[in-house]
């Protein structure tokens, strides 16, 4: 099942369905091998269980598709209707975040029962075409589907590194990232000027990567590669994490406070690095990309490195011409099998490796305006105190990403899939 | 199964086994209609998840009887000693107490294939005498696991009151606890003196009940059956919960911080209580005991009462002679049949109903010891900021309890089966 | 000024009188050299600032006293009554506890003008006798007063040892405890029985220490004197703090947490032990007793040590005949003087070097009602949490302590100047 | 004393230390009304006391000029070094930050000697012309000190209005800040462009406001004036506080958690609005431009009015041709005059009145380097979670601010002279 999404405002009645049961498929696809158990614990409040993210989302189609446009349609139960609302305020009352951990019941088999009832409700409504507003709603729901597939992924690596007994989500296969080791270390140089930034295109997109606007650029070059685990292993041999002036003051405080002395999920046993994984704990490969560090980390380890992050915009403006990758296939657990040595353009894993941490704060394009009603509250309230992303990293949907996209974590976030490119003036 | 634990110094091997086995095979039954995620999320650092008590009751024979009694036993899992260990820091390093829930693998099955390998290497032990050490510690394994038998009943219903959907453990037949509606509100007088307490003959005992000793007690009066629902309503209708002078400093406080205005589970609908219990959410029975008061609650009851709680002293002498009731089949879910109104002697309930707060702090008798080596950190340890409590409650396994039995909690407690019982001075 | 109280239900208006000033003018002498910025700060929320204790032992006079008994006192400052109730909920809103050194204004001039405004008012008010009730009244309100003088001192050590600069609350001459190191190691026996404890006699007591009553006591025997700095030096050198088995549970809980490596205010320089003290920075004197350990400190030395705290009946049967010691003189900053090697009778320091932590819980005696009216929460409302220690420190005003007097305190405070004596079975 | 900092590059020797006795002697002049209590005491860890900052501002002179360019000096006290260095890490240890109102000695009295101490240092080593490298660095520490002022005051108020008494640091005398009552309420549009931001010309400036740059600016409006009170009040009445929809997830969260019904520092008092002020306790001025609100609540009010906040560089480029109001003479306690309704511009207030928050995140400028050594810790590694303020307040020094200036804070921080300016697009 390798999936590309294709639903945009001109689809048809059929190739939307298509799209709908596609998406849909591989979420549940993805929670197969877990347990009751697995699927219900919440291992931290940033994390949400996986049996959450199966009926949250389940519930975006219920909220904003049934029960608006299927008169008929009946709720499977009423009371999910506060259990599975995430934040939206405009949407009613909903459980507590912290406490979605505590729901065992519904078991996974009864989420699973919930899913099919508004697939077997979606598809009778989308048997004919009904209309811009369904058809945007419900693009914007696999969309919404298909972040938290990464997110299910995301939070599963959580739970199960809490696990002293360090369970595998799938068989330990190697983690198939772009290899860059053969890859001549180097810089692209990219001229600036004033460029346009922001989605373009009719192709779906999020309210935040709009308007499309003009950004001033100054001339930049940009590394080939992301930063590697060898590198990174460097700048901790070198004390960077005990060396207060590599560091914003926040970061130096969120160092002693949670005690960082690596990225997260690393564990050096007998003189080597390990790292969890969601294959279990594997020896580190120093040649892939560094990931789940901070933004902290990343902004200290370019001072380090005497460079600095890319900004958004300049990240933005280096990937356009590159497009996504091939794309992983999250469903059979298959990810996206690594290039030829030397068979890369010069700009390697820009999409699908790991998250890039930019020098940017999540912050709104000029003349933003949020979606009208309730899903308007999807992006834009959360444009404060968030660093921007770019690129989509190894657990992120095919097709997912693009160049105009835009993810934002607070600055102390690590348990994301997230690293490091680094970027210099010209 | 209407199981009374008969395991003494004198058992024979035969009688220790069907002892063992007896009380396993109730453990075991009680997890019956769990699902894997029933029986691995933990709803507040006080409570454990289901599966951890399964596990950890395995544990203790495990650690104390086979690793050193058993040449030939192959743990089943190496790092279970690791995960399952509770508190004994003589049993080396342990899974930090808040973090049981995250748990999810083990499952509840292979939680289920521990117990069996444990119990096979149990039965192998037990095929011959093995001496009174190994007897003691078999029989002190097996009132270890009928407590964590309650304390699994209480800590599931803290989870599934913390569900919004209120599942029920069991299905909703009305809670069998002494039905005292029809006993005339009484006391019961005793004559104090210098009277023996702790306790007495050579049934088996844990060793904070010991040693027996002279205590000199006054006299005084001890109502004849607990407090009920109902009057626990007129004391939240008279501004109980509002009024600071009923209160010790720290009870108001914990009444200010964490909100209190009637017991806990307790939630007022359209102007009626209910109440959460094992059966699900059920509206309250006035007649019944209260249950799920802390002993700040107790205390300043007590007071608003014009009466005051029993020493445990007190609550001893009184129910020597009273000898625990017939008890509760917790297997089936059956509990304790409602005596017949009138049937009851003069003193009704002090066994199997509620856990009886008493005015004593939980501190060591003149002259006790713990036990030697690492099972000496049962109860001593924890002979600090606690208060004691007497009698057993409708989730305490039949014959578990006696006339000397000292349970323990902090005083602001309430999630355990708790309620109250007055006294005055004669 | 070597004041003793003498104030007794039968002391006439004049003997009266003398002992207010008396006291009152040790409170004012205490804060002679305190500066208007050490008076004001509160060094964390167990303590109070220097002002709030002159002003609160103010406020308790013109509360009780005047207010109710003085038609014609006009209040010094009505906004004084909000801000200067300690915890007395019948007296109406208070001072939050924690923002106590938020209280810039009034100065310290201001408050020494307050004190005096009250001081005129209740000369008036004592020129003539005004019954018992009154009489009692201004008894209990001189002895809280003379709490809060050492409390003061006992707070101002604390804030002091939080300034790097480590200031001297007065100038560096030796700490006056008993000095007990010519006296042979010994311990005295006591015999058993059903005796007496409680307050005995018609002087002044605390509500706490009544009704006097029989207690049950074994043979026991107590140690001659109080554990020194150097074996409690051998205590930390024997790895007292680091094994668990030594210690309670909540115990070792707060010396991890705490981080206690050594009683509050010990600091090693050069392999040498330092304190913080009154006096400022000082070298630690070995036959000293040991001072601000917790109660968990104590109970954990003297398992370490083969012993075990008293209870406090024993405590109080052992020193109802030794009778307080001669007293120290807190206003002239001189404390009682270091008695002559040899010349002590058997049973050394028990009053007035430092505060003796026992085994038992601060709990109502038997039959126990607290003052009637707001001035019974002085001390009931407290009796949760907290062990009572007994006999007095070198901080305690003359002849404030008696044998009866019971103190108290949570287990893991040690900012009091409170330490240990051993006790065993006989 | 009306001063203006005059000190730049070329300014002579006595040019530089008249500057320096102008800027030390109005800090001295700020806490002449202080007691020794209210320049000690910490009402919050935001806030210092004044005595820190007293002190503080004369460490940055002792450390950074004394230490290293006048070979003679000797330290008043070489334990200040660690007492009153605020957050440099090259400067090696220091006192922690909320342990800073504990530090009771040195008294107030005692700190005016130190800076005495430094004064006369200074004085001897700026007879002569010492060199570029000696002169910035006088300069960056009086425009350091200049801020300190401003804290002084903004730390002073807060810990006032903790005191229920309401003291004020001034005489009642109406809050002086632009009158813009008269003004027509409206709007000046200003084109966009390819513009020049950042510090342009060679007069002071901190780095953080380097390098000048260009930034693409759209065409855009802003309000004539700040949102006044009344203004504010509205929003209030409408329900402001209590609409999710208006505010950011982290905006809203910090109103449920914090409390916030209003601006801090309002209080109503039978339906009428007043505010703590440096004057005390005053009805508000409904005419006068709304202060001390955060970040969160300026952008909430935007929303609501249908409006948003400039950013950073739009206020700048509105601002440039403005310039500086006369300014405040803060030692005298006289803030700059009303100015005569009508008599001003079309843009009133830029300066002086209240902190204007902008939409712009505090991050650093396209090529911009903190300066080199210690210093260079002054600004830029605060660059994270916090967002821009510009034009200064009624307690900002006179002639202390510039149309280029940064001023920064955390989102959810309201002690600071903080308001709002509309903008809108063109």
């Amino acid at each position: 099942m390798d999936y590309h999404l294709r639903a945009r405002p001109s689809a048809s009645a059929s190739e939307l369905y298509a799209d709908f049961k596609a998406v849909r498929g591989v979420t549940t696809a993805l929670a197969t091998d877990l347990t009751d158990a697995d699927a219900t614990v919440q291992s931290m409040e940033d994390a949400s269980p996986a049996k959450w993210h199966l009926a949250h989302t389940t519930w975006f189609f219920e909220t904003f598709l049934l029960a608006r446009h299927a008169p008929d349609y009946a709720p499977f139960d009423a009371r999910y209707a506060f259990l599975f609302n995430s934040y939206y305020e405009g949407a009613g009352e909903r459980h507590a975040r912290p406490k979605r951990g505590l729901i065992t019941r519904p078991g996974l088999d009864e989420v699973f029962d919930y899913r099919a009832h508004v697939d077997r409700a979606m598809e009778s409504l989308l048997e004919e075409d009904r209309g811009a507003d369904v058809r945007d709603l419900v693009v914007l729901g696999l969309h919404h589907e298909q972040q938290h597939q990464e997110l299910m992924l995301t939070d599963l690596l959580h739970l199960f590194a809490q696990n002293p007994l360090r369970p595998a989500f799938k068989s330990p296969a190697p983690l198939a990232v772009t290899d860059t080791s053969e890859l001549p270390k180097g810089w692209t140089a990219f001229p600036g000027g004033v460029l346009p930034v922001g989605h373009l295109g009719d192709e779906f997109c999020f309210d935040n990567e709009t308007p499309a606007h003009d950004a001033l650029i100054r001339d930049f070059r940009l590394a080939n590669r992301a930063v590697t685990n060898g590198e990174w292993s460097a700048f901790i041999a070198d004390g960077g994490y005990e060396t207060p002036s590599l560091w914003l003051s926040d970061g130096i405080a969120a160092v002693r406070e949670q005690g960082w002395t690596a990225p997260l999920y690393w564990e050096q046993r007998d003189g080597t690095w390990w790292s969890m994984t969601l294959r279990g704990f594997q020896p580190l490969d120093l040649r892939a990309p560094v990931c789940h560090v901070s933004y902290f980390e990343a902004e200290a380890f370019a001072r380090w490195a005497g460079k600095r992050l890319p900004t958004e915009a300049e990240w933005e403006i280096a990937a356009r011409d590159a497009g996504p990758a091939a794309g992983n296939d999250l469903a059979s657990g298959r990810l996206r099998p690594a290039p030829q040595a030397g068979s890369e353009a010069a700009m390697a894993g820009l999409f699908g490796d790991v998250w890039e941490w930019t020098a940017s704060a999540y912050l709104p394009y000029p003349g933003y305006a949020p979606l009208p009603g309730t899903v308007g509250e999807y992006n834009g309230k959360f444009m404060s105190g968030q660093m921007v992303l770019r690129g989509g990293s190894c657990v992120t949907p095919a097709g997912h990403v693009r160049a105009s996209y835009r993810n934002f974590f607070q600055p102390d976030k690590r348990w994301q899939f997230s690293g490091v490119r680094l970027a210099e003036d010209a």
